[in-house]
């Protein structure tokens, strides 16, 4: 594995792992009135669309990266959209 | 541009200016309570890291996306270790 890959697999690590434990509490308490829910659109359009151009790309981190933070970000969207 | 450069540069805008709002605020207020310290500098490290990735990898949309975004993180992440 390239250094250049290395160096990406260690920053889809902190951007993941350092969303995750709101996005739980998110879904856990299904409390999401501190939710904008335009710019909560615009994040998980944002996140699909890394996701396709990280395959595109074939950048490997981009692609992993996006596809945990989208599973999340979409589940929020949908608990914003029902229970607001 | 190419197709793939445009859906990057897409998803840069989609994740960036959703973060914004939020960032100014946090900025504007000085109000960092809502906010994890371990979970920041983790945030804040990897935008960094996504930035050198970016910057290696010759990706200018993560490159891109992640200057802009480092450097709302790093005021925040100051104002955190400074107001706490």
């Amino acid at each position: 594995m390239s250094l250049v890959t290395i160096i990406g697999l260690l920053a889809a690590f902190g951007t993941t792992v350092s969303f995750l434990p709101q996005a739980v509490k998110t879904i856990q308490t299904k409390d999401t009135s501190g939710i904008s829910l335009p710019m909560y659109i615009l994040f998980t359009a944002g996140t699909l669309l890394w996701l396709i151009y990280g395959i595109m790309s074939g950048s490997m981190p981009v692609a992993v990266a996006n596809a945990i933070t989208l599973i999340f970000a979409a589940i929020i969207l949908i608990y914003k959209i029902r229970y607001k």
